[in-house]
């Protein structure tokens, strides 16, 4: 079943080693099928070297697996509660992708420094807060989740406007319209984490851009009045 | 029309993936025909894997497309601006390349810090400021060229020998003598903005290259006694 | 004799230059054969685009040559304490890769900022002091080995849940239950080590992980509730 | 003429972009034939992708082209005087490579920090100061390798036992037994310089290490009591 998720999804997974976003297992992609509400993920702890499509497993949005030989990612219930929450996402993807993840464990939201970021994320990239012992030991990973979407509630941003998150001490989501956007997301997670961090070293007395040019390059590919591109 | 100036600009716009300057389809190049003043510039967010030589977008120096499938980089605006302004320039490049807009986005000019730099570059690869919000709300693309040619001509900076400048929480912008000449000084800019960086985390107090350096360095290069190559 | 063994052996030397861990032959792994309690470690100064499995040299505990052509490893006496005092340890890995290279040449131990370490390693990667002059001009590769297992004992380091260790101003030895799990842990030092770098970068005021946030993360994939991957 | 002599001069040329020690032309090795005292080298500002065995310059110690269809090296005058100077080394190199250069712009010589640096190289990297405006303007290039020489031997260092210098501003020079060993030397400068910069950002009070410790490994590997790799 839903033999094509599946293809898109192995396909966007293998983008990750592509990009040079994971060490390992360390990472998965997912997306959902929005008339079965049905999502593809990859299995726990397999090599992306030895991964077919099949071996995609089939998860519904109550953690119940629907198809499949393998245990899901271990990571299964943050993604169901995303999908659950922002409506508009059809695919995530988790990474420990370096520099992103330094700035996790370093526990602070990246700043928009440029262009580069602007283009794709309206504002910081926030950074979450750990877990606490209580939510870690009652349910870790779909707690992750959770806090993901409060903390987006809470700060008044719009998923889509601001396609990924970090987790402190730990690592980031991205997601997008589907898996392969999410995974574009990650990319450019990752490209505007690496510069943020050189351009404090060459600066340390430096500010985020200025509004009106975030404003002007995010408008300038998104929206209505995009004009970046060959339109559709 | 214009086939090989189409196929140089295609060859050069190649380069920018293979020297690891772009990341999707972040930058963009364009050279300028001196007979007919038409240019040809890569079209915009077109993949660099799909990428043909007919797929250059050949422009006239008002702006209007005299021919192609494709809308032009959303940048072409500035690459415009610098060919009218700039009359011994023929090639232009944009990119965001990561060190370099690492400094752009610091908001500092590159230093000169030693011969790597001195030899293509005459002092510091300059910082131009943000443009204003009516600047940015006016003609965003067309500004930036405009702001970048009347900043070298305040600073009395010679476009030949001052092959680059920073936009401020932007990017990178190289010339040269053709397409590929540009896209030469884009490597050059990324490379001695990478040294720079790890030179003054080395050591913080560190100051230019001495002046008497720097001029031997760049006149072994060019002007009428260089004698580095194998001549003309 | 022990063809398998030196096969393995082989194969896991080769992972260092796939994983980019070494440069030159400056590395080297081995691993024991608990039946015979002889193991098979790499020849001294041999380029690895030369390595075949048959120069792989064959020891016992006692540090005698069993079989092998070429000399063993200037570090085999290391590998050979650490196998006599960790039972359970069965590849051993030194390189000088060069983010816990650098580590070790600051003298530092690794802290534990998040779970990419936490999934892999149980608290901070340990930096062990440099050998004294007695104990280098004695027997300084027997002495590594021996400060090691010591400064294991002092610190009540289970050595299975510590996979590895940097010795000041030299470099790191890893261990695994067989030589590519060494080779493995091999590469998760290194991530780490990179991680944990610019981790301070961005925050110098950064502390630990939270360890209840460790404990999840390590007993997620170790022990007897572990979850992750496929299970066995 | 020394058909040999080139052809091993052409491979250890090759040896800079396959270590990533040089962009474009901006590296260049030589080795000296000890029985006619004439001299290989890289002709100047050709490609690496281009050249040929038969591209090699031969040179006298007087400067003269004896052989060759290209113009020399610019830096060929440097060379020619460390040849004369140092009659033990056979082979020099120089380059740009991206993390010695920046010890170079930064004006400070590479400590010690480790036995990776001590395997090799006994003591720090010197840098040199930069030439005055009288020596640049007199001859620049033959003037840098006369400064190298009296600085080596006013700090009383052996060009054998340190084979490599750092030039204020500029770049890097290494010299070994022939010109693959002057390669392999390059490659240990650029490793281990980018190595002391990450080791400083880790702990900005670190200290070179003991010196019993680099005397041990130093030794380990050179003189009449070394025991790494396989012998003679």
């Amino acid at each position: 079943m839903l033999e094509d998720l599946k293809k898109r999804v192995y396909e966007a997974n293998m983008l990750l080693p592509k990009y040079q976003l994971v060490t390992f297992t360390w990472g998965n992609v997912s997306e959902i099928d929005p008339e079965t509400k049905l999502f593809a993920i990859k299995p726990s702890g397999v090599e992306y070297e030895k991964l077919t499509p099949d071996d995609m497993v089939i998860m519904d949005l109550n953690g119940n697996k629907v198809e499949g030989k393998y245990n899901p990612s271990s990571d299964t219930a943050t993604h169901l509660e995303l999908y659950k929450a922002f409506p508009d996402i059809k695919g995530v993807v988790h990474t420990h992708s370096s520099y992103a993840t330094s700035w996790a464990q370093a526990g602070r939201s990246i700043p928009c420094y440029g262009t580069t970021h602007a283009d794709y994320i309206y504002g910081e990239v926030p950074c979450v807060r750990c877990l606490t012992k209580e939510e870690i030991e009652e349910a870790y990973e779909q707690n992750t989740g959770i806090l993901i979407v409060n903390e987006f509630k809470r700060l008044e941003k719009d998923p889509v406007a601001v396609p990924g998150v970090l987790c402190k001490n730990h690592g980031v989501f991205t997601w997008g319209k589907d898996a392969h956007d999410a995974v574009h997301n990650a990319v450019v997670v990752e490209e505007v984490a690496k510069m943020a961090f050189r351009t404090e070293l060459i600066n340390p007395q430096v500010q985020p851009a200025p509004q009106e040019l975030q404003d002007k390059h995010y408008y300038r590919k998104h929206g209505k009045n995009a004009y970046y591109g060959q339109g559709n």
